[in-house]
């Protein structure tokens, strides 16, 4: 019994991309599948950027073996291609219900019965849309981080319809990829790494926006009570980039929420318009020296900006 | 000009000791205060277990050093003695407003001009209670965490009606006291270290009350997020001990959240019933070895619970 799968990626943005390459790394057959060939050629572009990644990041990786699996992957433009011989499909489409819909109904045709159908959805819960699978039992969320080759962790998570034994059978083919499975037992909006992290985030926001403390202050206690850098929040929305910031307290703002309207304001007006989106353009809450070590805050950080009422 | 200071501290509890021998180890002149000989023969008890913990703790503390800064304590049980000549009064006494306003309105008057007053208060605001204070203006939050001279830091919170220039001289003050000052510009409930830090495990308690996840995975991704096992809620509620969580939840199940109902509900009938209060009585969330090492989940921790649904 072999543990190569035959797998297929939908969309090859960012992670589905990473996907791609990383089930290539490990030795799976892996066609890549996305809508047109201008979307392939820029996924061939990305697929050597993470070569390039794995060589740097990673020890013992040499540029060879990081090129063969990059050439390894099959690409494609059409759904009956990406859904032949598949045990596995994992969909990266766009973050949008009628997309990801039409995307399976219209896979669901060419599947073999054998397929198990993975979402990487973030802000939608699988449920939204199993009924478009046609396979509710062999369909649950797969979802990962950013930069999966050292963020190695993957969210199982099933919804009610799933089968309990497709699950286990994910779990171990998590770890055929590389991946540290972790097991959620029922659906959570946000999954469980996001839950810890976007509360935590957000209070630091509304914390700042309410003139409560100063950035430097929220970053230095968030650090001090983590036991490291890695939560303290606005260093992290940097390394994230302030787009993705803006997008979603963007959409907190829609709810009716003052603070995240504020905060989402000042993203927009001091920081993104002037060109200042995070560690990659070296400036964001904070600057960033040519080793993209922060120097200090930022001018925009540091303005003293009228505190905002939670008007609750 | 020394930075001698005379100080009184009002409750000799658990953190009143604390801060009343963290003074007198920093060379102030320092009373403690309590209502009773009954309640100042524990505190003497109090200061020499906290003079141990320096030893043990902390480098290059002699236990000579130690009993020094323990023998330099007053004790009084009236506030007229507390109040004489002091530069600054730091209140712990009980979390109840009506004891506070009680105590500050008695102490007033025997207070010198020059008096600051420092409440420790966790769950009220200063705002609350500083009419009761009759000096608004030299009146501010002044905030210690639990084992003041391993987590060093105290939050300085400032009402609308406290002088800029005493906030300063405040922040000044800490330093003289090896505290490292937290500066919040206004009011905020649960201050900044608990604002992020509860909404952080009240995310851990309701994923597992809501079946989303197991606790050793909830502590395990949460100690991957924060990069250290700090941040573990399950870890960290045995370590401070299951009444604390119990107090808590309990009062947020009062107003009305199903989540903290149950959870409240399994540590009471699971946890603390049975005598497994925490890392303290050897079981609480994980069982511990001799040495105060989690060995693995609790009997409790692991049983399958039924799902809640968070009703809303």
């Amino acid at each position: 019994m072999t543990k190569t799968k035959t797998v297929s990626v939908l969309g090859a943005g960012n992670l589905g991309a990473q996907i791609a390459y990383r089930l290539a790394f490990y030795g799976h057959d892996v066609t890549s599948y996305d809508i047109n060939d201008d979307a392939i050629e820029a996924a061939k572009r990305r697929v050597q950027t993470i070569a390039g990644n794995y060589t740097r990041d990673l020890e013992g990786v040499s540029e060879d073996t990081a090129a063969a699996a990059a050439a390894a992957i099959t690409f494609t433009t059409t759904l009956e291609d990406a859904a032949r011989d598949a045990d596995y499909v994992i969909e990266a489409v766009p973050e949008n219900l009628e997309i990801k819909r039409d995307t399976y109904t219209r896979l669901a045709r060419f599947l073999p019965e054998k397929t198990v159908l993975l979402t990487n959805t973030s802000t939608l819960l699988p449920s939204d849309f199993k009924d478009a699978t046609g396979r509710p039992e062999k369909f649950l969320a797969y979802h990962f981080a950013n930069n999966i080759h050292i963020a190695n962790v993957v969210e199982v998570m099933p919804t009610r319809d799933t089968n309990p034994e497709i699950v286990e059978q994910v779990i171990e083919f998590a770890q055929t990829m590389g991946m540290r499975p972790i097991r959620l037992h029922r659906e959570h909006a946000k999954y469980i790494i996001n839950s810890f992290y976007s509360t935590w985030v957000d209070q630091a926001r509304d914390m700042w926006v309410k003139g409560v403390a100063d950035i430097e202050t929220l970053d230095e206690v968030a650090a001090m009570i983590a036991g490291s850098e890695q939560l303290s929040p606005f260093l992290a929305q940097d390394n994230t980039g302030l787009g993705v910031a803006y997008e979603i307290t963007k959409n907190r703002a829609a709810t009716g929420d003052p603070l995240a309207a504020e905060f989402s304001r000042r993203l927009k007006q001091e920081f993104i318009d002037k060109g200042n989106i995070g560690k990659e353009s070296g400036q964001g809450f904070y600057v960033y020296d040519e080793n993209g070590n922060p120097t200090g805050l930022s001018e925009a950080a540091k303005k003293k900006y009228p505190p905002v009422d939670p008007g609750k």
